[in-house]
């Protein structure tokens, strides 16, 4: 059985409590992820929260990126889902783990959409 | 060693090609399952593609929910990260199971923040 997509759930450690509290700067960080891994952007959306930490997602032609950061705890929670063969979701996390200057990464990659009865799924065409 | 929240992955199988490829239904929906699990909804952004799919994400208070569709293989790939004890991702995942009128679900939950070195995880404040 094929599948239709990868998702990867990395969990980031040992950041400083600067560069996760930062909307703009963690914002940049996803976007250059995403494309350091090849994928098309198309929609973005970050939220600061107070007193302190940031959400956020990267819409991608080929699924999404999307981040939620700890700053007290020097953590971000990151998921990277990618279709296709082109985009690795392994490279932008890395691209992550680098760029947030992390102590130390842990990542578990799922495979989402396996199809196990192509005959039943395409109902109501 | 406590984990700061849980995400669940879930995948939807057999639903209607037309709820699957109708943005603004699929928006709905998923601000919904939010909303019916009590969370508080921060930002959504929503993105259609052409020929068909969908792709979005609500940003919570207390982490995101977002989809990606397949209506031509009646698919949804959704996921669902709360944090904190109040907001059972669950009860989002089963509401947009039952709103897309789905005909199978399975789904399985990841904690995610779990913090093995508290000593040394708040760097730089």
């Amino acid at each position: 059985m094929k599948h239709l997509g990868r998702h990867v759930l990395a969990e980031i450690y040992g950041c400083g409590f600067d560069i996760l509290n930062d909307i703009r700067k963690v914002e940049e960080i996803m976007v250059n992820a995403a494309l350091e891994a090849g994928a098309e952007v198309r929609e973005c959306v970050f939220h600061k929260f107070s007193p302190q930490g940031v959400s956020g997602v990267v819409v991608i032609s080929e699924s999404h990126l999307a981040i939620h950061t700890w700053p007290e705890l020097g953590y971000a929670a990151v998921d990277v889902f990618t279709c296709g063969e082109r985009v690795d979701p392994w490279d932008a996390c890395n691209y992550l783990t680098s760029h947030f200057c992390a102590q130390h990464m842990t990542a578990r990659e799922t495979k989402r959409g396996i199809i196990p009865f192509a005959g039943q799924v395409a109902v109501n065409q």
